[in-house]
């Protein structure tokens, strides 16, 4: 689907992260599908996102790190009118259990070659 | 396999956090899943290691975080010459691509019923 893109492309640190590990329901996977898709769209209109990264498995666990330049840009993107209604949704829903954790990014390293 | 602790259970922030993105090859699965086994043994036994979650998708895209108590905890694990070389490993056969983000969590919200 998006091959070439799962990893995002982000400038020099510090910024921020906002880890996201969920545990899906099995209901309503069109519902969720489409809220998910919209919610990239959303976000990526959103001032100071940066990119994201997500995976889920077939169990049902996923982790989505999403990456913003300052607290001030996740705080905007938590009080999105549109984003708070999909996370309520998700809460009654989408998700058994979810953790949100908000985390500055202090170094970055990337690439198979380099040593480390 | 480990349903329920699919979560890692972590004291109040702040601790840090080591994000760790990466595309799998498809080489070598039985190789790759004996040492990413051994990993989790490992890292256990690392003084300062508090938990970490992981989810990998059916196209290979995978994130993991790994918790821990300080930087220095996060280096000593580094260095950990067992985990260098299965690095090394990962480096040559198992991995693609990967990035790796080292960032301090600052706060933490869980579960389905907290409104956020």
């Amino acid at each position: 689907m998006q091959d070439e893109s799962r990893f995002a492309t982000l400038p020099r640190p510090p910024y921020y992260a906002v880890i996201f590990s969920s545990q899906r329901t099995s209901d309503d996977e069109t519902g969720y599908a489409a809220t998910s898709q919209r919610m990239v769209e959303l976000v990526q209109q959103q001032p100071g996102y940066l990119g994201h990264e997500s995976a889920r498995d077939a169990g049902g666990f996923g982790i989505t790190v999403a990456y913003f330049e300052s607290e001030e840009a996740i705080a905007a993107w938590r009080d999105n009118a549109e984003h708070a209604a999909a996370r309520r949704e998700g809460h009654r829903h989408w998700y058994q259990d979810l953790e949100l954790r908000i985390a500055k990014v202090e170094r970055a390293y990337g690439g198979v070659r380099r040593d480390r």
